[in-house]
C-alpha cells in the first residue's frame, strides 16, 4: 500500500523484528487532511504495550514497528476544518487515532469501544490502509477528534502518560462513581497504573489503600500520601493494576457489599469462587482505556488539581535499556522519552 | 434455649440427622408479638436450599432442621401494632424472616445484605436465641416486615416460589435494568432459577435466549415462548442459573460491550481470561435474593402479568422422595407442598 506522498521525512525508532530492538527508521506520513493536526512530537511515553508490539507477542506485529502510544507535542498545521486547534497548541495522542465515528459508541464518546475497532495508534491499519506508526518519531498526523489539548501550564513530558495509563484507571473510576468523598478505595500493584489511581483516589477524597507484594513499595506509598498500606476490610471499590497472578477471593472479601472489583491489569486468569459474587452482590469488571470525552476531563482534572505522574525522562538513545528496564519492574512509575531534545 | 410457651401446637416435617430424612415433628412457636403476623401455611416450595440445611452441607445444622423458605399461607392473628395486614390475608414468606432494621441495608430495604446478618427463615438464629423453623410446617409467626401481600387473585401455590426462586431472579434484572424493551437476555440453564428469568424477560419485552446443555430442554424452551435456543451473539445480559461447571469465557464473548453476566447459581468455580473483562469492558456480579422492596415490587408484577411458576404441588407425604428427584433434576421446575390439606 503505503502514501503515495513519497517524501520520507518523518524520523522515527522502530523495531525490525521479534527481537523488538529499536533503530531509527525514517518514513513518510500522510498529508494533513482537512480534519487533520499535524504534531511536532515532544514526549512518548514508553508502555508495556510498547513491549508487546515490538515484541510480536500478540503474533500481529506489521513491522518495522514504531511504538508509542502515549504521546504529548505541539501543534505545528491543521487541515482546512480544524476548529478545536490552532498552531503552537499543546497537545496529546492516545491509544487510538480512529474509529468509525458512527456507531453507538463512537456517538458516546466511548470510540475505543468503536463496533467497526478502534486504530490502534501504532501497528494498527488506518483509514487508507497504511500501517499507523506511533510516537517514537517526530512527528505525526491524526484526526482532530482523537488529540487531546492540553494546558499550557501542564507539562508535556507529565501529560504523556495521562493518555493511556491515566486514561485506563480515570475512565472507570468515574464510570463506578469512585469520585465521591468519603468512599474507600484499595488499589492493588503501585506501578504504573497503580500509582495513578492513588493520585485520582485522593483528588477525589476517597480514603485510599494500597495493596502490595513488595515491601519496598511502602516508603513510596507514604510519600504519595495513601490513607494505609495494610489489609483492612470494607471498600467500596478495588482497583487491580496487577499483572503478575494473584488470589481475587482474598480481595473480594475485603469489599463491602456491593462492592466492585475493576480489573485494568492483566494477569493470567481470574478465579474466584461463586460466593466471593453472590454473597453480598459483588461485582468484577474490567476496562480498557477510556473514551475521548473522558480523556478531555482527565486532563482538565490533571491541571486543574495539579495531578503529576511520577516519570523518569530519557533520551530516545536509551530506549532500549529502558524497555529492559521496565520488563524488570526497575521504573517508578514510566518513562517518558524526550523526543524533541534527543530525536535529531 | 426455647420459648417460654411451652404449647407444641406446631406440626412440622424435620430432619433429625445428616442423613437429611424428614419426618413429623412438633414443636412451639413464638407467641404473636406486636409487630407479628401469624400465619396459617398453605405452601410450601421445595428449594435446593432445603438439602443443603437438612443434610448438614454448610456443616452449620442446627437439629431437628425444618426447612422451608419459600412459604404462602393466610394470615390467622396478628400483633397490636400491625398495620399492614388484616386476618385472612394472603401473604408470603422468603428466604429470611429478621434483620437488625437499623443498618444502611435494612433502611435501603435490602435486609438480606444486613450489616449484621439477616436471619434465615429457618436453620437461622431468631432475636430469642431461638433456632428459626421453615415452613414444611402448618403455621408460622414472623415480623410483619419480613411478610409479603399476595394478591387474592394470585394462586398461593404459586406465590411459593415467587418468594426465593422467583426473586433472585427479578432482583439482579430490575438492578441492571434487565427491564427496557427491546434488549437482548441470555439464561444459562433452564430450571427454576432459569425458567423464571425467561417468564420475567419476556414480560419485560426483552429478546431471550435460553443457553442449556440438555437438548431436551428445547421443546420446554419454546413452550416458554423464548425467541431462540441457540448460540448467538450480542447479548446485553445473561443470567447464569446454571449450578454445573462450564467456562465462562465462552459466554463473555457473547456479551455486547458493556455487557453483565449475572451469577445466580453456584457452579464450584468462576474462572475468565482478564480479556473477557477487559475488552468490552464488561461485567461478572452476582446476586442473592433480593430485598423486601424489590419482593414486593416482583410479586405484584407477577399478579400483573399474570406470570406464574411451573410447579408441581406434592402432599408433604411425598417429600423425601421429591427431594431425590430435586437432586436428580426431575422437576420441571418447582415442588409445592400442600401443606394445607396434607399436613395434620
Amino acid at each position: 500500500m503505503g502514501s503515495s506522498r513519497a517524501i520520507e521525512d518523518c524520523l522515527g525508532w522502530a523495531a525490525r523484528d521479534e527481537s523488538g530492538v529499536l533503530s531509527p527508521y525514517k518514513f513518510s506520513r500522510r498529508a494533513v487532511g482537512g480534519d487533520d493536526v499535524s504534531i511536532k512530537i515532544t514526549h512518548c511515553r514508553v508502555c508495556y504495550g510498547d513491549v508487546f508490539w515490538t515484541r510480536n507477542k500478540y503474533g500481529d506485529a506489521k513491522y518495522p514497528v514504531v511504538p508509542g502510544h502515549e504521546i504529548a507535542g505541539i501543534v505545528k498545521e491543521i487541515g482546512s476544518n480544524v476548529r478545536g486547534f490552532k498552531v503552537g497548541d499543546h497537545v496529546g495522542v492516545g491509544f487510538y487515532v480512529s474509529s468509525c465515528r458512527d456507531c453507538p459508541f463512537c456517538n458516546d464518546a466511548l470510540e475505543v469501544h468503536c463496533e467497526k475497532g478502534a486504530v490502534h495508534t501504532f501497528n494498527g491499519i488506518d483509514i487508507d490502509g497504511t500501517i499507523t506508526k506511533g510516537g517514537y518519531s517526530n512527528y505525526t498526523v491524526v484526526h482532530e477528534r482523537y488529540c487531546y489539548k492540553i494546558p499550557d501550564s501542564y507539562p508535556l513530558a507529565s501529560a504523556a502518560p495521562l493518555l493511556c495509563a491515566g486514561i485506563t484507571v480515570y475512565s472507570p473510576m468515574i464510570r463506578y462513581k469512585m469520585n465521591e468523598p468519603g468512599k474507600s478505595l484499595g488499589v492493588i500493584g503501585l506501578g504504573g497504573l497503580g500509582h495513578m489511581a492513588v493520585k485520582f483516589g485522593k483528588t477525589f477524597g476517597l480514603n485510599v489503600t494500597v495493596f502490595s507484594t513488595s515491601i519496598s513499595k511502602r516508603g513510596e506509598a507514604l510519600s504519595l500520601n495513601v490513607d494505609k498500606f495494610a489489609l483492612t476490610k470494607s471498600f467500596d471499590f478495588i482497583i487491580d493494576t496487577a499483572s503478575g497472578d494473584h488470589p481475587f477471593d482474598a480481595y473480594m472479601s475485603l469489599l463491602k457489599t456491593a462492592g466492585v472489583l475493576v480489573l485494568v491489569g492483566a494477569p493470567s486468569e481470574v478465579k474466584v469462587s461463586p460466593a466471593s459474587l453472590l454473597l453480598g452482590m459483588k461485582t468484577i469488571t474490567g476496562s480498557q482505556v477510556g473514551g475521548t470525552k473522558d480523556t478531555r476531563e482527565m486532563i482538565n482534572i490533571c491541571a486543574t488539581h495539579k495531578i503529576y505522574p511520577e516519570i523518569e525522562v530519557i533520551p530516545i538513545q536509551y530506549v532500549n535499556e529502558a524497555i529492559e528496564r521496565l520488563i524488570k519492574s526497575d521504573v517508578k512509575y514510566r518513562f517518558v522519552i524526550d523526543i524533541e531534545n534527543s530525536l535529531k
